[in-house]
Order: structure tokens, then sequence, then C-alpha cells
């Protein structure tokens, strides 16, 4: 629960299959707005639900406020997103005193598996763990909101 | 605060003077989303802020949840909103059981002035105050969502 504040991220593809293991959960997640300058997401997880507002990336850095929502609420409101649902596992690891949240993708977006870690600061070194592939932070294809628009399985090869 | 439900609500124009009395609040609002399937709506009354999100209208009825927010949240997720935000003073005044909100619009859309009312049931009998005019339930151009896209100023005579 973050009433409001500046999130700095960067992601990353994964290869290899060392980040299988830590704490799994099931995501369902839609859009109430998809655009870039304000997402709107709607969150189950679980028993758990969120509200996420994030603004526009600069750099590594978005402003996001996040609040928790009644489940049958959520249930409702991802009723009312567009287009189709993303649903995924996150894998949350520990290592190396950073938290990596690793999204698995199911449905229209299986195969792609994204590796995220939230910092202090945009130079805050990192200790890359074994399993870790090419950065692609700021790459707007691989932002959920999009995924959810052109699926991972639709991008041309 | 009312985390879920179904609002049935009546909207009609206003004519006379009537309707100026009663408790008095400036609003001011804006739209993450201004999509009639999915308006998600951050507004500002005076010390209170409120997320509120809609469905589409079925008749008079509109799926909605409305949120608390911390007005901190509310000052900065009002700069996300798209286009010009809604700016008005609202009376409310109870008649004949029923409880009126009377929108003043300010601004853009200044000269507009708009009454609801929320009833229980879509078939409810209401006693027509002597300031109330046409009825425009389900016009969306009466939308506040759309007032933002479209500022009564700006229409077609």
């Amino acid at each position: 629960m973050r009433p409001m504040g500046i999130e700095i991220e960067r992601k990353f593809l994964v290869c290899g299959p060392g980040w299988r293991q830590g704490q799994a959960q099931r995501y369902s997640q839609g859009y109430l707005n998809r655009a870039a300058e304000r997402t709107v997401r709607v969150r189950i997880a679980g028993e758990q639900a969120f509200l996420t507002i994030k603004g526009r990336s600069q750099g590594a850095s978005r402003l996001e406020f996040e609040y928790p929502l009644p489940l049958a609420d959520a249930q409702a409101l991802i009723q009312l997103c567009e287009g189709p649902l993303i649903e995924k596992t996150r894998y949350t690891l520990e290592q190396d005193g950073l938290r990596w949240e690793v999204d698995e993708f199911h449905g229209e977006n299986a195969g792609l598996v994204l590796a995220e870690v939230e910092l202090a600061s945009e130079d805050q070194v990192i200790t890359r763990p074994d399993w870790l592939g090419e950065e692609v932070t700021g790459d707007e294809r691989y932002y959920n909101s999009r995924l959810s628009e052109l699926p991972f399985s639709r991008w041309p090869r």
C-alpha cells in the first residue's frame, strides 16, 4: 500500500531457469486506461486487489499511486477494463539485497518472462543475477498496459 | 463513501433562481478516462477528495464505485487528467423528501446549471421543484466527462 510516490524501476528480459523459485502468486489485471500518460490498473492478486494509477515514465522513474480495493469491487471493475486481461504468475526473489519480481506471462503473452527491480535511486548499482537478460527499461512494448493491447504472441518477428 | 453500487439518477436543466440556496461547495474535477464505458474521475471538494469509477449508463442506472483519496494524492492525480478541469459550485437542497444536487458550472462551462436527483428505483415518482426544467437524463452531452471535452460555451447554437 503506497498512497503516493515516485517509482524507480528497471526492467529486464530473463534467460535461463534460475528465476523460477521463491514465492509465486497469480495475477489478473486489466486497464481502465492504457494511455502512457495515465494508466489506471485494476489488479487481483489472490484474495487481494489494488487500483494503481501511474503517470508517464521519465527515465526509470514514474509517478505511482496505489490503493487497496475490496475484492468484490475489483471483480466488477475488471469487467469494465479495456481489451483482454493480463494473466501472469509473479515470482518474488531476494538476491544480493535486492527484491526481484519476475513475471511469467500466460495466455496471449505466454513465452514472455520479465524481471523488475525497484530501486531507491536511478543510479543505484545492481548485482546482476545469472538469469538476467537484456535490459528493457523504458521500452514501451513491454509495459503491461501495451501487452494488453498488443500481446507478445502477436508481435512482428 | 460508496464502495460499490448501482447509481440511479435523473438529470434536469434548471430555470429560474429558486435553486440557489442550501449548502454550496466548490468542486474541481478531472478525468483519468472520459470514455462512457469507464469514466475515472478525480474530484476535489474543499478538503475532501474522491476517486470515482463509473460504467456505461443503462437507462437512468449506472455502475458506480467511489473511494476517498488523500487530498495530496488528488492534487497530484488531477494533474494527470485529460483536458481542462471541470469547475463548478454544487448546491445541495432537500425538497419533498428528495435530495437535489444543483451544479452551477464555471469557466468554459459557465451558463450551464444542471440538477440531479438520486433515486431508489428507476420508477420512483418525483415531485418537481418549480425551478426544474427539461429532463436531460441519458443525454451524453451533459455528462461532466463530455463537458470536459466539449464545454458548454463551445456547443453549436
